[in-house]
């Protein structure tokens, strides 16, 4: 099947993972780390079919341990997961999270009290909700000892910038269902179908393919649809004559991919085929020269230098890429305001745009990895127009 | 098409839903509020077709108007939402949300200088994440004059538990293309296939059929599997002889359903007919009686007890049912700790099940609205036993 790896480089392992962040805990001086993003939880323990869309975990890691601390719908299978992963044990204590790592960080801290507890920082994300918090200072608050909160932004977020050998044969296998649903809907689309109709049928071919699920909801709009960029599929019927932006993804073993495709439904007009030609330049001249020390910054740049060369200056609006991992939108940006080089094992898209309002829109968008030389594209599709 | 109420009663009204939180606002002693939970500004705009599940978005309300703070991608679906329905202005300023709702509160509050601003309480959902509140804190430290911020919990969604008639209409159609999905599944599934590719199946026919997305991940629990109230579909062979639980919702008009349904493939066995008989007259004892003053606890502990005259007690192991509407899991709970009694305009399932590790699992779940006099159940599915 198209999105079968070989299954040793799909095997991840959790203990690498929790040994960067320890690493990266140390650096910032703390002593400890409480996970309550999902994603991040995904990440660290590397425990497969476990996590859905519910943010119903925690995950303590401490510089000798890591808990899980979750609910008895998933216990049975997080156990299971740790039992094939290690590194990582499992509590499904009927408590709320908050009280679940007050006191455990209480009873790991009453096995060395040479350290005072208040001079350990204990590293949360920012990005869990006031109310969350607000549970953590009130069940800190009941146990003898306890240490100082300090609020984290995208702490593990950025150590999943870079991604190891596993994940990157997941992308490719996610990568590997989206090209052939590509290949699947330029066969299948025509003009008098609604954008829906065709939204349908891609992403059904994915999940019949491999998917276990989408990276997001497809994009496919027609004609003027395609001049905003994050349309919402509607009854818009395919006209001939139109470009049609197709914008998809598929999520495979926990990993998203990401491509967008722009196709005619008969012959483009001039402007149309020098807009296909704009994008076309500004994809392959960044592809060509990512590679790691270059910024995101400087690609985003470069892309916007090749639109305005074939006349399109200003008519992208949004920045060039994004990183992609189990999340769609990861770091690192490729964007005005990312200056900081790109390294081996980001994972971006690369993905200009034109947007005409009130005519059409067009985008053409791989993704990859950053390599130690260059860029590998996930992307099989061609650049190629295709004219239907 | 099943799943098209009249329009009129699809037209839903911002200006209601508004006027209800202001008047709860004033009830409260706040003098506006700040939301940022994408359902709950989805619910008081009554903008269709605008939001997606990016949390892109913040709204103000005040006395005297709202505001919607959106970006470019989705500003000009939202202005045509708005010149449709009223009641709310958009503004996609390039700036922070914390930076705008400081702004505008500023620039609002200077037209009234009688009032001290700090006098003013401004509601905030603790739902919304911690930057966002750190952030929020320091945009109102850079205007002139700035109000307390007043954390709330469940401040908005307590009143989107009361739906009105458009939101009823709404979840009837979805619940209308999920019954249809039933239907078609039953005449689908055979032994030999896999969880999945049931899944598959389901989830196809609702999107072909008028479902916009689904209201969750479907259950298709096979055997021993069912045992799992949160079983993810994956490559389980479906045998004879065994129940199987299928857990599923469209979302339609921006509303979700939620069905229950176990199937058998064959004749069941007498432990599980009597299984079965125990969760049908659970759910029936409880739709019975369900109406306006009952509390979700009683309803809760009726359910229990049928399933422990019929021999399955302390089997359920989770409560017995939760509101829908915007969110599949919404208030009011019919749980041991709701203590409320139910009003007219509660959207609930009843969901009675018996869990068996390592045999099986079942689960019988409608769901319906509380009338004036007694409960409306949405569901139409029977609950006849249904043996493939």
């Amino acid at each position: 099947m198209c999105c079968s790896p070989d299954s040793a480089a799909l095997a991840a392992a959790a203990g690498p993972r929790l040994d960067r962040l320890r690493a990266a805990c140390a650096d910032a001086g703390m002593g400890a780390f409480f996970v309550r993003d999902t994603s991040n939880i995904a990440w660290l323990t590397a425990f497969d079919g476990v996590f859905d869309d519910e943010d119903a975990h925690a995950l303590l890691v401490t510089p000798s341990d890591a808990v899980l601390h979750t609910d008895s719908r998933y216990s049975e299978a997080a156990r299971a997961a740790a039992a094939r992963e290690g590194a990582v044990a499992v509590d499904d204590a009927r408590v709320a999270h908050a009280k679940f790592v007050a006191e455990t960080f209480a009873a790991r801290h009453a096995d060395r009290p040479s350290v005072e507890a208040e001079a350990i920082a204990l590293g949360i994300e920012d990005s869990m909700s006031l109310a969350g918090f607000r549970a953590l200072e009130a069940a800190f608050a009941e146990v003898p000892e306890r240490p100082k909160l300090r609020e984290t932004s995208d702490f593990i977020v950025n150590l999943r910038a870079v991604k190891d050998v596993q994940e990157i044969a997941r992308m490719k296998a996610a990568q590997a269902v989206t090209d052939a649903a590509f290949a699947h809907i330029v066969g299948y689309m025509r003009p008098g179908m609604t954008e829906r109709e065709v939204q349908i049928e891609l992403e059904d071919f994915m999940r019949r393919h491999g998917a276990e699920g989408l990276a997001f909801p497809s994009i496919v709009a027609a004609g003027a649809n395609g001049a905003s960029p994050h349309a919402i599929p509607g009854q818009t019927v395919l006209e001939a004559g139109q470009c049609v932006v197709l914008d998809f993804g598929a999520r495979a073993h926990g990993y998203c991919s990401d491509m967008t495709r722009t196709v005619f439904l008969g012959q483009p007009s001039q402007k149309m085929r020098d807009a296909y030609a704009a994008i076309r330049s500004a994809n392959e001249q960044v592809e060509a020269v990512l590679k790691p020390g270059v910024t995101g910054k400087a690609m985003h740049e470069l892309a916007e230098r090749a639109l305005a060369d074939a006349g399109f200056a200003g008519k992208m609006g949004h920045s060039l890429g994004h990183g992609v991992g189990i999340d769609i939108h990861e770091q690192p940006a490729l964007s005005p305001r990312n200056e900081q080089p790109l390294v081996p094992g980001n994972v971006v898209t690369v993905e200009p745009g034109i947007y005409l309002p009130g005519e059409f829109g067009m985008r053409l968008e791989d993704f990859g990895v950053i390599t130690p030389d260059g860029f590998e594209v996930f992307t099989r599709s061609t650049h190629d127009p295709v004219i239907l």
